[in-house]
């Protein structure tokens, strides 16, 4: 399948960045959000990813409709737990969802997934990652694999670190600017429902796409953050 | 006129970019999508853009009241069908749009036009244009042009086809990159709405937006999907 | 506090580069507009932005909240009341969300200002700025002050004018590109929810963002619009 429709829903804050980066690597998104449709149309994609960030009860209503209808029409699914930790309400309806997604990928920085596993009551920090040391997000990606089922990469500390079926490894990415720019992770979870929706399993999946992040985000290391995304864009799609 | 103002109902997804080349063509640009003050609003502006993307009820709500205001106000209008084929629930919400948007220039891509129009019942593909070869593309404006009564503009294919009450016409454009940069539909749409605010009729505005939109898509063609953008911006400011 | 925590629930225009914008001055952006959680985030945050723009009755419920929870709370608080003027509705709750946030820095631009202090009823202009003289805008200021208690920041004519307790005075800002660009007054706004959560009172917090967004809108000055915002925020990033 050369040009997967990957079905997104998705924030208020990177949802043009999200698409940009599925279309440059050779996707076809699609952002619908309406409950009135996402069931529909997430059952008809190659991938779905959820994403939690600028959340709603109706935004988690179409989040947990469009969950339900790709599990039913076995499309696999991204979950991103944007900002889990960031409010009780949040936490509780991340936690939910992924309670009806066993299987699927998360993919979130340490914080979110300390607070989505329930291990750590993080101090409110925007939707950036608390430091960690390796062994600590090694720790924490096996104990959400353990409670989710399915892939689990955990980011933001330079070091990225993926629990699956095979094991957990370390993935590298080069975090100079990523600290000072908005939805890279949006980014890398869309990523993962991009080649996810060409076939691949979990672990290759989450693999290819986050080698294709980290060569585009590599090639865009000495940039701004201004000229960061366009210089990603253009190396993610000259990759692809 | 020298600064029209219009008012584009818009997308989440590409709501900068195309509030963006509005200001960078010399219009300003007033995204209102409440439906608690729409009508105001698109009763006063120059030109009222309706595009269809991650809609809602509520959306749709608000599209049809701004509609009905502008119309009663004598204000041009653009009908955008972002997606129209993607779920039954879309494309009957925007074809009643339509039905109450005659003489409205319809912009849209093979594949919505196609759905507008019920000729076909297109695979889902995001929303990313149809293949389809330029006697399909002839016959496809041309019965949505009898059937809706404006100018109707389907573009996606490298040329694009307009039918509008002076006949049938291709539109040139450079689509080396369009393909993997999101929005462009939405841009020229919005373009068609700030010549139609400057007090062009139906036929020239459409001409005239196609220009300026084709000259900076020209100008950014070199360019990945990250620089084309900028690039984009930066030749239809110096070109308007 | 090196990385204050900016909660700012904003226009779905605008979104991203707000966000942009406070990442690449160093704070933590939280885009939280969920009425179920606001009240709960701006309590926590270090700073709050209450940005007006694409409002609707719900995200006017959800702006109350979190200015009613950051008062209780004790935190520092920027009203950009976006577009007031272009509706009857509109105009009415922003009136009413300043009514209920004294000693908040106000950002607009003249006719916002002028509409949000009852003293002009400005013809719709999308969200661009009425042209005024430096005596009026100095006038206009002075009485928003006089009304609303807190620093009242008029912009947008080439010279901007705060109005604070310290007195009336110009802060200098090339506008050569600003008038072809969106956003600018979103993200001048958001910086001074950064630097009013770095610690420093409103005078000072208005003096230090707008001197930044200055040295790097003069940095980014020979840009097209297309260019200019992501050399503005490798400036921004280079000088905080």
């Amino acid at each position: 399948m050369s040009r997967p429709v990957v079905h997104c829903i998705t924030n208020a804050v990177t949802a043009a960045r999200v698409a940009d980066a599925l279309a440059a690597a050779g996707a076809d998104p699609i952002l619908a959000s309406g409950p009135e449709e996402v069931a529909t149309i997430a059952a008809a994609a190659d991938a779905v990813v959820l994403n939690c960030g600028t959340p709603s009860n109706e935004r988690f209503a179409a989040l947990g409709a469009a969950a339900a209808a790709a599990r039913a029409a076995g499309r696999p699914l991204v979950l991103d737990p944007v900002g889990c930790g960031a409010s009780p309400w949040r936490t509780a309806a991340i936690r939910a969802l992924a309670a009806a997604t066993p299987g699927a990928v998360v993919r979130g920085n340490a914080a979110e997934i300390a607070a989505l596993a329930g291990r750590a009551g993080p101090a409110l920090g925007g939707v950036r990652s608390l430091a960690a040391g390796p062994a600590e997000l090694q720790a924490l990606a096996r104990a959400a694999h353990a409670r989710f089922g399915g892939a689990v990469l955990v980011t933001g500390a330079g070091t990225d670190v993926l629990a699956d079926p095979t094991g957990v490894c370390e993935l590298a990415v080069d975090a100079t600017v990523l600290g000072r720019v908005v939805g890279g992770g949006d980014v890398l979870s869309a990523l993962v429902g991009a080649w996810l929706g060409r076939g691949l399993d979990a672990a290759a999946a989450v693999r290819g796409a986050h080698a294709a992040f980290a060569a585009a985000a590599a090639g865009a290391a000495t940039r701004g953050p201004g000229g960061f995304w366009p210089a990603f864009l253009d190396g993610l799609a000259a990759g692809g």
